[in-house]
């Protein structure tokens, strides 16, 4: 999508690690009308598919998510990173590896938000080791609903999540590939 | 605003502590519809106030700030409760105490996403002793900025952060104002 690669070319940071920092439009500040333009994107891509429900994790991936969601006319459903005491006893509950920040967490969801009559798009910023997306997807089944999808921002193709899963057999809809950061330059893949 | 009330009463559970738990609509399963006229209302009230900027804090304002800056034609900031990789050395901090949690915990913005030119409208999902809603004007005018006001869905009166912002002389305009949540029930102050 040309608008999200414009706007990685002008905005966006290397930092060490093959981090890209995107905090001026997609995680920290929130350009809502790009993020409204992915929205767009992902609904021309899934719009036949009978989405019940928008599943992601809290919390880059909730602006994204409420902004795509309002083409569906469908909830966002977001996994959170504590048990906040609203959640009540009855959730599901795995652990995730962060890419970014390297450190594992476990995440939580609410059982009432998942049944097997959802048929379930995930949506989230960045996919690079796929830790995010596995453990949605895992959610997800343990609850019954069949997961359509994923829609994702960014994909960083020097990591294989993207990939994997494709592998096992979902479809992942990336709007940026970035295929290498080597050098201070970002290149995408196409 | 009668649609939101609605959904309180029809959805909300009184868990202990006078907390309000609105986890199938808020803050854990996002109603996107209900939030959109949320925002569209906060428009309403400050379209004319030149508004630059929504300040917010992670995780349950992001959505309903996104859903409301698309009204406004301007970006999202959210205060950030943890010090990611990518936030950089350059930013504001504070402590604030969250009402629901219990807990203390410190909050970071990037300084160069407040500046003095900044008119700012902060959105969130609830006050109640308004720790929150403080801690982020403090952290718009560090950065120089003017805080317009504050658009909150959920304003809880049997805590007194709404009314001792307004006596500091900032405008909050909450949606459904909670008098009492006393033997199970739940008391609309209009």
């Amino acid at each position: 999508m040309e608008l999200l690669k414009k706007k990685i070319l002008s905005e966006s940071e290397i930092l060490p690690g093959s981090v890209l920092r995107v905090d001026s439009f997609l995680n920290h500040q929130v350009d809502v009308e790009l993020l409204r333009a992915c929205g767009e994107e992902w609904y021309k891509l899934f719009k036949d598919e009978g989405i019940t429900k928008i599943l992601t994790i809290e919390s880059s991936g909730i602006g994204i998510a409420c902004l795509t969601a309002q083409y569906f006319g469908v909830p966002v459903v977001y996994a959170k990173k504590s048990r906040s005491a609203t959640i009540g006893n009855d959730f599901y509950s795995t652990k995730v590896v962060s890419y970014t920040h390297g450190q594992s967490y476990e995440i939580f969801i609410s059982k009432k938000f998942i049944s097997p009559s959802d048929k379930i798009l995930i949506i989230d910023d960045f996919v690079a080791n796929g830790s995010a997306l596995k453990v949605l997807i895992n959610l997800a089944e343990k609850g019954g609903a069949t997961v359509v999808g994923a829609g994702v921002a960014i994909e960083k193709l020097d990591k294989d999540g993207g990939k994997l899963l494709r592998e096992l057999g979902y479809r992942v809809e990336s709007l940026a590939k970035i295929k290498s950061l080597d050098n201070g330059k970002i290149e995408f893949a196409d």
